[in-house]
């Protein structure tokens, strides 16, 4: 059973894998990459993924076999493990619990290159809808407080396998970047009256410095303060706590907005290793006056050496609103795949 | 003038190098190494660096030139500038400030290819003396609040230059993590009335699980919830809130679990990339009772993705206790350059 112990000075969890250990001698050499052996997650490759939890697929066609667009299926690896209880208890000084969780993949399409940003506006929004609706199913086991949706794409950026696909891990804790962010966006909401992120996409929208593309419903910009080059934030333009909530009409326009600037990133950087992670108010307890859903996209450019693991300091080379134009001017008419975006103004 | 901003949602402060922004194409490949080229650090090339601050070097040798045993310098492309007043300023509903601070390179050996570990014990006493006394002259600097010590080793660890070095660099805030640290010991502190830090050295050494070392004034270990494999702190026996208060005896013994520690990791892991950080209190109202300056080293073996960048959680497949275990064991014996590491009982 993997474990959670609590760092008793600042309070950060950390998931032990005390099944899977890795001994000294199992670290890849950091120049690894991800191998060429036969892919779990291609079609006709089914068997060797745990069972899927829901897919979209062709009529007719039986779950585990070839005939799907989208697949939901446990992680094989899982991080974090669904049986069990949480049993919370303390050792001396420090505090543990089971590593109770759920950790699942989405393959995002049973091409093995078709990297997201080029799916069909169709296909991408079908990707979206599975992320919402894996959502809303672990949301209603009552074990789990949180559920963080995220995309490691290339080796230096996580992945280990190269199949596009999006992972999930329910966690029973709240994270604490995630207590963070509230309680900040919670202290603004009290002494404002108003919502942090709501402001911002007021400003940003005014100030147009920062802003790479914007449709009717999202605007994806580079944050005041960005942590790392490129980075680069989506946010509704109407006020909405949860991801979950998002409408069928939203779902095409955010998937829109995601493709938009993932080719915007893989045009301006050379196709880099990213991540990208979905910020969402927790189901319980959900800030909604407060909290505003947004996805942070980071490009892995840099590395993160000991001043930014001592401090919590970032050090960015390039200014967001340079790194706004060069994605804003990537060119002004998007390729025939992406006709929705052209309706935003840059 | 590099700039200071905050993000406004959880106030971590970044860095923005608006001078030498770096465009699209100025990022490395991933798979770049240190490069071949002169290498600014070694004895002869003392031109090739900003002119030396201080230096223990042979009697009658002359600044910059050869003769030094350890130099410091300032880092040629320093994250912060030293000239300058802060000019903390409101941009709508965001903060910045200028990019004041220091930023200095100590060059740890003449050799280019001796690294800590294996440095005699003398000349790695004066290498942290160095330390002590660089970070001691800056804490006169009334615009500083903080001084971060790190050290980057390999090219996945952040180094760019493989002459062995450590850097140290001055903020005019005290950053979050640092914060969050003070807080979380502090909070301790009025609950216990303990330093929470001399309960964990307690507890560990009657536990006796997590140990890896131990001299008469130092113990490294493995932290009950570490982020990565293999993390390893250092902490002082006695209850000490700032590094720069090391005597003289203490930094023997100091650099004698320093050394012992990374000469553990370099054995057990075959010579990885690592940071390590001293964690200090700040200068200025200096948290005497609650907190306690230590070191955390962490080996680079796995890759942050998206899941740790989304909620603050780490996965780390390496039980400390099997970690400890390893280090510990490594050799009862440790080879002739390390005579006083003898004297620990492991």
């Amino acid at each position: 059973m993997p474990e959670l112990r609590k760092d008793p000075i600042i309070g950060r969890w950390v998931i032990i894998s005390t099944e899977r250990g890795k001994r000294p001698t199992d670290f890849p050499s950091h120049t690894d990459r991800i191998d060429g052996r036969m892919c779990p997650f291609c079609p006709g490759n089914e068997a060797a993924t745990p069972p899927e939890i829901m897919a979209i697929r062709d009529e007719g066609t039986s779950p585990n076999t070839p005939g799907w667009q989208v697949r939901a299926i446990s992680n094989k690896f899982p991080a974090l493990k669904i049986e069990g209880e949480l049993n919370r208890e303390g050792v001396g000084i420090f505090d543990r619990m089971n590593g109770v969780g759920a950790h699942e993949v989405i393959i995002e399409s049973p091409d093995h290159d078709l990297e997201l940003e080029k799916l069909p506006p169709e296909h991408a929004a079908n990707v979206v809808r599975m992320y919402r609706d894996r959502m809303l199913d672990l949301e209603r086991d009552s074990r789990f407080r949180y559920i963080m949706l995220f995309k490691n794409k290339g080796v230096s950026a996580g992945a280990s396998l190269s199949h596009p696909h999006t992972q999930l891990i329910a966690t029973p804790v709240v994270p604490k970047r995630v207590a963070e962010e509230l309680d900040g966006a919670q202290r603004y909401y009290e002494y404002k009256e108003r919502c942090i992120f709501c402001d911002i996409v007021r400003q940003e929208l005014h100030d147009n410095l920062r802003v790479v593309s914007e449709n009717d419903a999202f605007v994806a910009l580079a944050p005041f303060a960005p942590r790392f080059p490129f980075e680069t934030w989506i946010l509704p333009k109407q006020h909405e706590s949860r991801f979950t909530r998002i409408t069928d009409e939203d779902i095409i326009a955010f998937a829109d907005t995601l493709k938009d600037t993932l080719r915007r990133l893989a045009g301006v950087l050379n196709n880099p290793p990213y991540n990208f992670m979905v910020h969402t108010a927790p189901h319980v307890n959900s800030h909604e006056l407060a909290y505003h859903w947004h996805v942070e996209v980071i490009p892995k450019l840099t590395r993160v050496a000991g001043f930014e693991w001592g401090t919590g300091f970032y050090i960015n080379p390039t200014p967001p609103e340079e790194a706004a134009k060069y994605l804003r001017e990537l060119n002004e008419t998007p390729p025939q795949t992406h006709p929705v975006s052209a309706s935003g103004k840059h």
